[in-house]
Parts: C-alpha cells; structure tokens; sequence
C-alpha cells in the first residue's frame, strides 16, 4: 500500500472532465442521449482548435466530446491513428500557472508551458510521454487561492 | 442543441471511475502520487480477473490502475496493441439488471449480459462496438432503488 509523498508537485483536486474524441458529435451525443440519459447538450463551434465540442454534465463531473473540423489537427490525428475513443483526462488544481512551473522544474514534460484559454476554463496539457500514456489535461480550479 | 430523449434506456447518475491500463502499478501510482497528490493506495490482486487493480478518490470519483498479471487476458492484449492509456470509463446507475435487459432489447451490444462482481461492485460492460470505441462498465449505483 503506497503512502502518498509529502510534498506532491501538485493536487488534483476534482476529476473535472474526461474527452472523448468522435467524428460525428451530434451523432454520438445523440447515443448518449438515447442510451445513458445524458441532458441538454451544446454543441460549440471552437475556431481556434478547430474543433466542434460538448461540455455534458454526469453527476459532479463531465464527459467532453470534441469532433474536428479540420484535418490536420492532433485530435484528427488521433482519430486517424487510434479511432473513437477516450482522448484525455482533466484533473482541477489551484494555482495552475505556478503548478506548471513546478511540474517544468521536476522535469515533467509540459505541452503547455502557461495557462491559456479552453472550453473548460484556463487550462494546459501535460505530455503524454511524461504520464504514461495517458494526455492528461489541468484546469485552474474554480475556487483557486489568489 | 440536442435536447434530452424523455425515455432514455437508463441514466448515468454518476461517473464513478477512469480506469488506466499500466504496465506497472507501483511505479505508475507513485508517479500520480509525487506529481498529482494522490492519497494513499491500496493495490489489490484480482485473481479471477488476472490483475492488480487500485481504485484511487480524486474529489468525487475514482481513478482506477490495472496491470495484468497474465499475458492472454483482455487487459494485456490491450497493452500490447494500444500502449499504457485508459482503458475503459464507469457510470453508475439504478438498477443494473433490468438496465442490462433493457440495453439488450435495445439492441445495444453487451460483453455482460447479467451483473458480476467487480472491484467497485457488481458491474457489467458494454461492448465498445456499441458505443463508438469506448469500452463502458456500469456498475449499480449504491443508492439504488430495491
């Protein structure tokens, strides 16, 4: 039974969501609709990442759906290699931007070396390399200290 | 934007865990503990299921680790094939047993037809042929009606 260290990078407070990349977002919304009873869903065109995406609440947390509109993408790269499927993982901590320096300074690989804007808040993405496989993604928390 | 079915086959009340396929749990649960505060982790040995599983409180879900422990089980065979990533999401809901008939009716595709015992309790998977390439676990919810 591992004991957490004492001093971790950082805390991931709050599963905030899980994304799920698809082709066809109203389709597959649709299913989830039909099928796991997810609610109301809107479907917003992100320009600048070139994707079409869906924030849905389930319970405390929420799926993600993002479909590109654009092929040269990662997320269509990600289709085009691996298919639908789980895409990342976003975990909510307080006080991202020092977070990532401190993650840079413990020599995780960093996609995004400062916070910037996404659909779920002022986020950034970890290196897959670095998490083992899995693309994880930050979210500043709601109730972040100052 | 897609409004809610009024009678879905069931609902997804809760997201209860994310679960990572790793090739080492020790290692990988250490790594998550030093860089994302994770607490304390039990490490248990599914010996049915030919894993080492852990199941992991992040706010309110769960991740969950598993390493086979076996080179022919499911789990394994994903490895080889797609890397360390996750490995399948689970929602809770009422009522598994009739929700499973009813899914069946629906024509949605099961691995388990009936509820087995799993490590977050009695559970059973969708196939991911049905749910455009996401393997889903239902798992009854813990509130559920008799």
């Amino acid at each position: 039974m591992p004991d957490p260290v004492s001093d971790p990078v950082c805390t991931a407070k709050h599963l905030h969501h899980v994304c799920i990349a698809v082709k066809d977002i109203g389709e597959t919304v649709r299913f989830y609709q039909d099928v796991l009873g997810i609610g109301p869903v809107n479907i917003q065109e992100v320009a600048d990442q070139k994707v079409k995406a869906a924030l849905v609440k389930i319970g405390g947390t929420e799926l993600e759906f993002i479909q590109p509109t654009d092929p040269n993408t990662g997320v269509a790269k990600f289709l085009e290699q691996r298919g639908e499927g789980m895409h990342h993982i976003c975990f909510e901590v307080d006080g991202l931007a020092d977070t990532l320096k401190r993650l840079e300074a413990k020599g995780v690989r960093l996609i995004d070396k400062t916070p910037r804007k996404g659909l779920a808040g002022m986020i950034a993405f970890l290196h897959p390399a670095a998490t083992r496989g899995v693309l994880i993604e930050l979210v500043e928390g709601q109730r972040s200290s100052p």
